[in-house]
């Protein structure tokens, strides 16, 4: 639903900048007044529920590399970009201006390079997909690498871990990734944890795909209070009834979860540390 | 995990095209070699499962209208461009080339004016946002109506079933949308059901927000088998544990839905049916 969005990031502003000629506009409906008046309470009763910081001017940064997952991004996107004053950069390492198409065929345009993004941002993410494009593109992971010592929070959804495991950012941290490929983690030293979202210190890390809205949600909580991401979560209507419950190796069975693991052998085979 | 993609879109054809010059490359390395082989034929095991359409042409629209909800349409669409053949037009409501600009600021580029679409697609999908906007639109609601008398499943995401309704679609039928807009629907001659995916003949509705991936996952059931879409479900480790277990009004309580409902009284106003 748009409404926490706009309403957060464009009607609020307008309630403010508006209410002067629309109160004078003696056309208005009365309703319409009396909707707009419930709906300004609202969100003055939301930024004053306790622990909650309605408006704040975090810098985040999602990277995009040619054959990212668009859900790895767009979920915790959805949520992020509901904190009204959070900068979003859509880092390429490509061409600046240049669409970066995602694996499902997708093309966003971003907003910046990623050697272009100032240190120390308050998030860095970086989302899956073809991550071997990315461990396999030496400026990128100088990139990674150069954030994620600096930001307040480094962050990652499914195969994206690998790719900060890569750059040397998981080190002797606690932390997971999509299921297929999470074993690979303990080559580049890190832990592998079982865990649909893993926070180690300031290292934060999604399991598959659909686990960066988790995230995302634990993030907006740690960063705007748990209230403000229980307003975010009802918003979305964030309650999922997965159709087929097959939505992880235990719950697939292990004959759909060895054809899976078969499915990505290639990819699988392309994230591994090199020998050392 | 773009694996999913990739191995289906593309690797899928490149297996085939590519075995030979591969095949013949004596430097090839026999690791690579044996990830290869078992993502074959896992993609083939996939494609013998019963009931299984593995490659098929359907054509997917998804409305874009400015203000829409980047997680209404994306969600769906990261399981819907899995299937492998599926074309997915991105349909705009304004003019062909300029990029939509979502509720969350995500400009998206269209690949298609929303007037310019053949009648008669396989899935007519509207996701919600700035609802208003659509129903406001004369030409947007002629088209909707068009494509959703014709469409073999007319499909909606949040408060895109308001635009359904808003079109005559929904007449007779049991529809959701987002809880704080679904009661609305009994003004536009439908029957609000509070379920999180609705299936009355070929309309499929879906709740706020998130409940657009429940209800891409049954319609690539409904597509392509069951069990191609456990298999995407698996893929996209579809297994939520919303952190704050707020997504419903039910467990979020009635103080926190009170403000929430509060908080989007002008959206609730502006997507009344008209008094008759």
């Amino acid at each position: 639903m748009t409404d926490t969005h706009d309403n957060l990031h464009r009607d609020w502003d307008a309630m403010h900048h508006d209410q002067p000629s629309m109160a004078t506009d003696a056309t208005r409906d009365t309703e319409v007044q009396a909707a707009w008046d419930r709906s300004v309470a609202a969100h003055e009763a939301l930024a004053a529920r306790p622990g909650v910081t309605f408006q704040a001017d975090e810098e985040i940064v999602i990277v995009l590399h040619p054959g990212f997952d668009t859900l790895d991004a767009i979920g915790p996107h959805y949520f992020l970009s509901s904190m009204l004053g959070a900068t979003i950069h859509l880092a390429t390492t490509g061409e600046p201006g240049a669409p970066v198409v995602s694996a499902g065929g997708l093309p966003l345009t971003p907003t910046i390079a990623l050697a272009d993004v100032a240190d120390a941002p308050t998030v860095l993410l970086v989302p899956g997909g073809d991550t071997s494009v990315l461990t396999n593109d030496p400026h990128a992971m100088t990139d990674i690498r150069r954030l994620g010592y600096a930001a307040q929070v480094v962050a990652s959804v499914c195969t994206g871990a690998i790719a900060l495991a890569a750059a040397g950012l998981l080190h002797g941290r606690r932390a997971t990734s999509h299921w297929s490929v999470r074993h690979l983690l303990a080559g580049y030293g890190a832990t592998p944890i079982d865990e649909r979202v893993v926070v180690d210190g300031n290292v934060m890390t999604a399991a598959g795909v659909t686990a960066g809205m988790d995230l995302a949600l634990r993030l907006v909580g740690r960063l705007r209070g748990d209230e403000y991401a229980q307003f975010l979560e009802l918003g979305a209507e964030y309650a999922p009834e997965p159709p087929f419950g097959t939505g992880t190796p235990g719950k697939a069975g292990t004959e759909l979860t060895a054809l899976a693991q078969d499915f990505f052998a290639t990819v699988e085979h392309g994230l591994r540390a090199p020998a050392t």
